[in-house]
């Protein structure tokens, strides 16, 4: 065995204990730099998601903060959740898209909301939304507090799926790398 | 009666009113603009405080969002609370004092963390803290993000104080204004 396998071992080593301790939950530091935090689209396109606290990354049981940009022309996926989900807008400017008539076997058309920066606006709990940033001109940011994590999305295609078809996305994306499966107990 | 009785009167009502429909929390508006939020120093001298998504004023039941700033030289009550508490850091700079001491009867000298634009910290729950802006230069500018509104503060004179000795704040001054006692149940 030559000495780049050796090289090459070790570095493999060395990555798997750093991604296992970065998703310990004890021992998060009271402080940290949110621009150090990993960031990613998670597969949606013009997105970039950030976990500034959350349930399988830091532990926390009640509360979860994302900071999320929106490209321009681009939006989240049409979704559902059963948790409290707030928003605070930082910049830019967008429309929220909101199918409040949950007495349907569908979402139905939206009713359209602009927001803007320095504007608060919430998702009432299972009401399926949809943000975008409408603006051409700038990037949408937010800042996302939602309760009961980890998040368990329900996805639709589009405003008329029927709500038993959408699809149950969890763990969601982010949530994926550091999520663990409960341990299931031994039916011996 | 004179005519301005009538005018006194009717503003009197029409306030009233105004008030009691700022505190009712079915029909809040899905997007509110956060510089019309009510904005108070609720006694705290340097603090800024907005309820930007709150229990008692806005209806939510597992999550609370604030928007505080604390002016040069001025910081929050020494206190704990048994919720998670985590902060966002939008501008300026200062310090976290944090006591993580619960064992002892009181909450001894606290740890120093130096906190800054971009950074996010979090309050272990029981924790003894206090956030202060120790930069003389800028005002310190956070989002703070709470579980199990309304919350009930207990406060420290200084962090040699026992535990026992800390006194509730129950509303805390800014849920004062709309909170509503729970109906007490007729004995009869
Ligand atoms: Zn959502
Ligand atoms: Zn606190």
């Amino acid at each position: 065995m030559g000495c780049q396998w050796l090289v090459f071992l070790t570095v493999l080593l060395f990555s798997a204990v750093a991604e296992a301790s970065d998703c310990a939950t004890d021992g998060v530091p009271i402080v940290r730099n949110i621009s150090e935090i990993e960031q990613d689209s998670y597969g949606i396109p013009g997105l970039s998601h950030v976990t500034v606290a959350g349930s399988v990354m830091h532990g926390f049981k009640e509360i979860e903060v994302w900071l999320q940009t929106l490209a321009p022309g681009t939006g989240t996926p049409i979704h559902r959740h059963s948790c409290e989900e707030i928003f605070v807008v930082q910049k830019g400017s967008g429309t929220l898209y909101l199918a409040s008539n949950s007495h349907l076997k569908y979402p139905g058309n939206p009713q359209e909301f602009p927001v803007f920066a320095n504007s608060t606006f919430h998702i009432p709990v299972n009401d399926v939304h949809q943000v975008w940033n409408t603006n051409e001109q700038e990037d949408l940011h937010f800042i996302v507090v939602i309760s009961r994590p980890p998040v368990k999305v329900f996805v639709y295609d589009d405003w008329f799926m029927p709500h038993t078809a959408a699809q149950l996305r969890f763990p969601f994306p982010w949530d994926e790398r550091c999520y663990q499966t409960p341990p299931v107990k031994d039916e011996l």
